[in-house]
């Protein structure tokens, strides 16, 4: 397969888990927080889903598209790592994190502190959406919908 | 529509054209050009779809992944409309350019270089695959496969 056809698969897979959790994160308190910001294409999508709720977004550098531009105040900057740390114990009903690199080497290193990064930034029940496994033991996988093939995209539940 | 939704339709898109031209590429002499490597995501496409053939990717800097690297002969670096002008002439079969921004003052401004520079590499016959709209009299309209609707992504052949 090629890195196109994987791309459309791995984007897809993740427009389609988002779309499956909403209505249950529509029903819970908490921020969402978008781990990796990119060109905004997702945020815009969560902003889409999730009328009302607050969106807060972190990347390394901004690099999105203005038209998916966060307000200054629900945009961090800096390493992700670093800057996610600061709001642990914010809540969250959602984190979505895409910061996969396409590179093993790097993401082993990431699948390190990610997980349990993760787990302290969401409430008990909140959800997690994410492109790389989040191995943890408060984060309960959950079943993908029928489109999403296993190992494609990642859902979980904090216990 | 979203624009995460919106770009997934672009890509797929974007592949199932290429898709639907690559028999026809492939019994045409000439190589085949990527206006605007990225990540190199397509390159790999095109890569699979015509494994013998040449591919010279251009782009103002280098961003692919180090899978989808062009050897250093077919990799281009500098601003597209200058380093491809200097391959006015080649005899492409296929010309594929992907370098909208999504911003329409920006992309107004190559739309007015970019038809006719495309139109200059091609081979009579050859085809041209694009993110952008190639209003050009040598540009003609082919019929888009079933999968694409009109005016999400364009292709032509030279007359």
């Amino acid at each position: 397969m090629s890195r196109l056809d994987s791309f459309i698969r791995r984007l897809t897979a993740q427009r389609d888990i988002l779309d499956h959790v909403c209505a249950d994160v529509a029903k819970m308190d908490g921020p969402v927080l978008e781990l990796g910001l990119g060109n905004g294409r997702t945020y815009d999508h969560l902003r889409e889903r999730l009328p009302a709720r607050r969106i807060v977004a972190f990347d390394r550098a901004f690099a999105a598209h203005r038209n998916s531009a966060p307000a200054a105040e629900d945009l961090v900057l800096g390493e992700i790592r670093e800057t996610a740390a600061g709001f642990i114990g914010i809540d969250a009903a959602l984190v979505h994190v895409d910061i996969g690199t396409g590179y093993d080497d790097r993401d082993a290193v990431t699948i390190t502190w990610l997980p349990d990064l993760t787990a302290r930034l969401l409430r008990q029940g909140g959800i997690a959406v994410s492109g790389l496994p989040l191995d943890h033991p408060q984060l309960q996988p959950l079943a993908l919908p029928p489109s999403v093939r296993a190992g494609r995209y990642f859902l979980y539940r904090r216990a």
